[in-house]
């Protein structure tokens, strides 16, 4: 099939599920944002781009950034990181802190707010400058050096940080935090804050269905890192509908609440899709429709 | 790589952790199985069968079972079942009554307990005799017409189903149980007392690796709901071990307490393991062990 | 202040809160109770007896009778029984298993649902026939030998008592039930469905008044026993809402889904109120207001 | 009984337990404290007091600062904050978010810690300065002007906060705190860090005992009120430990992780208990068992 064509038909016959769902509303420079985006790109291992609709339009990642906050800390410190917080589903809420309390303030994984907080702590800890190791790996894998933390965005989040605040007192509280609680926020927050276009993530994000291997065909992680990282994201990358998305998609996924998804076909290419409108989830619900549709007409599964 | 001469070395590879964890207690007959057993096989789509070990010898298949009864109620009755069960990992121990009470008596997915018993309960209603069309579909499937229900293993259990009964009562106080509470736990109980060797369950499950194809080549399941069990094995499949299975071994795959696991490489093959020894969560140790060195060796993951 | 009067007063003030709630709807015979029913009586220490209202309708005692068959369970076997139940406030509902699930099986008191047929189980091998136990000890106590079970209540929470069955399995399978699951379902409910009157109540309730002295003047159990089971009462008597009770009424109450609250003024008098309309929590709402102007008007709290 | 005889003997008999337990180890300052210490004094309502043991030793009153906060809102405001915190027991340890998340950001009472985050948010907005309105109510109603905040135990505090931080930023992140998270987080950390001695306590808490008259006669408190915080500390004044409390000492109480108890006998008599030794709950392991002799010797139970 053409891919092209694949995304442009796409970008038509997800019209009717573009608004549906809520734009973020807890950070007012979230949700101030029209919800009627939506953007589509592909991009293949050995480098094509394709894309359809807003492809180009910069969105907040947030969430997504996690995925490349836990490469960093993978490819420079190894397996350490897992001492500090577990790879399970967590079937609760990304910013619940009911099973930290239940189970001593181990997150169940990474991509929950509560383990990215420790992933961040850990990079910082590694690279002094967390976000900005996070921008730079962003800026050369996609080859766009004009990424840029969104500051507007990142001082709204700060202002508005009070349960991300309390994730990092308890992780503290629990002696999981090397850091000092304002500067792994900070980190946090401004790496949540970088602003990305659909076919930027989908060719920054290109490692991940390479084995490791960066634009330059370098290794950033190996291969076993890589499946890893994948398997991170099936089961835990779009919170509490991560089944959800594995039965619909059934592609490794981490989503954002600014309303971007990116999806790994292994061995193969990276899907990135925005639509601001959010699920109960926290998963943009055209997003996922779209992703949906983009399986089940090229039978890219991995299953 | 040579399929047999890999199985071998697994045989060997994997002596250090046969005996590890414990057998499971909690029913007298399956306690009285030694733990040093251990048994692979690998069914090829094309009817292939590779084996070491105690391939041969029949084990108690329990909550493997889970997955041919979801098979047959998917294939007599379509997607109905998915409004009265759940697809999310539940982050919870298999027997766990937490989250149906959180839920209103709906079951996180059909492989935890609370689940396969709602499957179960719609098997009854679709089939009148759900053990018996389980059996029959795994002998038919493996081609082995002599597979039993273990009357023993079942009188056993039924004995000491006080926790299957809670959780049916439970489910039947919500409204999601249609047939007696007693006749539930009784098929639910047979389905699971199953006898099978490793050889039997890797044949039986080809259909999985098949895009739902029998081994006739007739069709038990569309490709996309073959797909979609596989999704749900792989985010829920191992209990509340299916993030670290996922990480490990990149196979969707379904364990028992009996300590046997079967796992599909989609389009590929089908890899069946056993042996007794059981982790926290309930997985056969050796089990996982033998698969992850199979997929690090073959590179056979899906991520 | 003159009793009787008071009384009356109360009839006529508690007017608005008649019907207000719900009645139980769990059960077909309880629901069927008309709401605006609405009956008072206070017994003093020395067997004066004060009424007014439906005070002489029977009704359905519901978990009243778990303070009757607790006092059985300590005057026949002493302290044993707090080995196998708590004496904490759940903040649960009265039918939870999420605690029980945590604790392993050991309910958090005698009053929550769980608790209760821990005490029955206790009683069965203490006496034989629980409930008659307690039928007689109520008989005898309040002088009212015709008080009876309610085969009519008791065959309809028999054919509806799946989710109390959820907690017997699960306790069972804890190993804290010595009797099997359904003699203990069967006398839990037929002590449930004893069907008395406000002035019996008052008056069988009597012994919690007079540090432990039966109407006889024989002791059924010491002074120390019962001001502990009306710690209990007031910690965990009303449910949910047993800090909203002690803080509005500020007595030992225990509340029945009947509509029935019995109330100790310890060295002073008993009070039962009845109206079958229900709060969320499950305590009637015309009883607890009426309960409240009670201690308000007289200064009859303990605090 | 003779009061002075005895406390002397409680001082004799409690030797065994005094020294049990753990002293609060989470704060350096708190855990500096040497374990052996045991102190119990009696205020009678007319102002008579008894006193033995290390009585006269100041302690840092922690939690019970808890009551007094509490007197003072309510006697500046009314009703209002009840709209902000439940009255229930919560059934988990002090420091639980649990609930928390579970409730919208409502604590379930006044004398868990993110319920006493809430009472002095707004004692706060009522009073400006909310730690020195505390020590100004205890330096008056105990007649002892050098009542001081221990400046070493508040700094230990303030280094150690982040479980409280938490809890703060939580509520912050719910709407639930009207003042920022620091000034309420030191306003928390100075009342909890007043040092008083027993007789200090049993003096300035005498209001709980004389229906809300202060020390000269005039009222804090309506008798009304007055008896809803005693109530609101049989239920909620030792934590997840409150109805073995009532259970075994039957009156009102509140703890402090420091060691102290503040007993009340409505219309009677104020006791307050010191030994730094804590159960697993985080009360006094000795000042229970004083507090439970004194009650079995004297009778003077509320049940």
């Amino acid at each position: 099939m053409d891919i092209q064509n694949l995304l442009d038909d796409i970008v038509g016959s997800i019209k009717p599920h573009i608004g549906q769902g809520e734009v973020a509303g807890y950070i007012p420079e979230l949700g101030s944002v029209r919800a009627d985006h939506f953007g589509i790109s592909v991009a293949t291992g050995d480098g094509e781009v394709f894309s359809s609709g807003d492809s180009e339009m910069a969105f907040s990642i947030q969430s997504i950034s996690k995925v490349y906050a836990l490469a960093l800390v993978l490819a420079g410190d190894g397996d350490r990181i897992w001492k500090r917080v577990f790879r399970e589903p967590s079937g609760n809420p990304f910013n619940s802190l009911v099973q930290l309390e239940h189970e001593d303030g181990i997150p169940r994984n990474p991509f929950i707010n509560a383990g990215a907080l420790v992933v961040t702590d850990r990079l910082l800890s590694v690279s002094q400058d967390a976000s900005t190791a996070v921008r730079d790996l962003l800026r050369t894998e996609s080859g766009n050096g004009s990424i840029q933390i969104d500051s507007i965005v990142a001082d709204s989040e700060a202002r508005n940080s009070n349960r991300n605040a309390s994730l990092a007192h308890f992780l503290a509280s629990c002696g999981n935090l090397d850091n000092p609680v304002e500067e792994v926020l900070d980190a946090y927050i401004s790496q949540c804050s970088l602003a990305m276009s659909c076919t930027d993530l989908a060719l920054a994000s290109r490692f991940l269905a390479r084995n490791g291997l960066r634009a330059d065909g370098t290794a950033l992680l190996s291969p076993a890192q890589t499946k890893r990282i994948n398997a991170v994201m099936l089961t835990c990358g779009t919170y509490d509908a991560a089944g959800e998305f594995a039965y619909r998609v059934g592609l490794p996924g981490k989503s954002g609440v600014g309303g971007g998804i990116i999806a790994v076909v292994p061995n193969n290419c990276t899907i990135c899709v925005w639509s601001p409108g959010l699920g109960r989830s926290g998963n943009s619900v055209a997003g996922v429709a779209a992703l949906d549709e983009f399986t089940t007409r090229t039978g890219l599964s991995i299953f």
